[in-house]
């Protein structure tokens, strides 16, 4: 399985629909880093321009895999180890081209329904298991700028609860798609 | 659908296997909320004996139910709506069942394998789906004290990942969880 996941500060909407960059948080880092490492994603990329926000995600990154937090919790550092930095998308998708010698599958995320290049989990799960390299990309804040879903090879359908609401963290909205797309011990269901 | 949930604070373990409370943390609250909002959960049961904590849970919901947060989003004031402050695991057990007419069938949740009285997510899933009134629990720190697993009536399966790794965050545990309990538009799988 060759999946690639990343977590875009910039361009990401606020609650005004106005285009911004976002803060690095770190619980973002440590839950999506487990999420990314339990599924057996390849690399976690961390998507920001800002240099202040690359140093934080640099500092956490060294903190748990080299300096006390390494030996502190040393399953917390084989987690950590999958972050990385990427500067904008482009730059990216430009570094995993470069390791995996193929353009990966862009796959945006979004909470709201899209008109069209929507792919059902099912059909990413299946991608996923037919060894086609996959980048599934989360947004923060607001959610992923237009240009981004535009950008990417196609939009996963959103997570459906009970009774339509739909407004779940990043971080348990990446922890349930990973699961649907990756995960092993889950029950059968006809949708 | 009778779903209730829980984050016990307390007991708990430590890193090192001591028994101790654990701090309130608002990202919990806010991620568990919209975790139970979104899959219809009846309550969220905040479980902690002490009164500093529960004075926490209570500001945080006054914020979001009646005071600024309610009219700046209402997506999040319905989702923190659900929580509740419970002193203990029976009083949670009491509230609930004082509400419902009936003791709930207390879950617990662990990372761990247990040796007996293990639910598969199938058999909790149809439990849940023929109407039985679940209480899920799940545990903050180093997760839940053996007392509570042998006060509850079983121990869902823990979630198993690609191989064997087993770290997740609570707020990614809880969301993944929900979502093969009660989640929708799923995808077929024989586990």
């Amino acid at each position: 399985m060759r999946l690639y996941i990343g977590l875009v500060h910039y361009p990401v909407y606020d609650k005004n629909e106005q285009r911004i960059a976002s803060a690095v948080t770190t619980v973002d880092l440590h839950d999506l880093a487990r999420v990314a490492r339990t599924y057996a994603a390849r690399k976690f990329l961390v998507i920001t321009p800002l240099a202040d926000q690359q140093e934080l995600v640099d500092r956490v990154r060294r903190h748990w895999t080299r300096g006390f937090g390494a030996s502190y919790n040393p399953d917390r550092k084989t987690a950590i180890e999958l972050v990385a930095v990427a500067p904008s998308l482009d730059g990216a998708v430009e570094s995993i081209s470069s390791v995996e010698g193929e353009a990966p599958f862009v796959m945006a995320t979004d909470a709201g329904e899209q008109e069209q290049n929507v792919l059902s989990f099912a059909d990413a799960r299946a991608m996923l298991h037919q060894d086609r390299l996959l980048f599934l990309l989360f947004g923060t804040a607001w959610g992923l700028d237009e240009q981004v879903l535009r950008q990417s090879n196609a939009v996963l359908e959103p997570i459906m609860g009970v009774d339509g609401y739909n407004h779940l963290s990043v971080r348990a909205a990446a922890a349930i798609i990973l699961d649907r797309l990756v995960g092993m011990n889950r029950i059968s269901l006809s949708s």
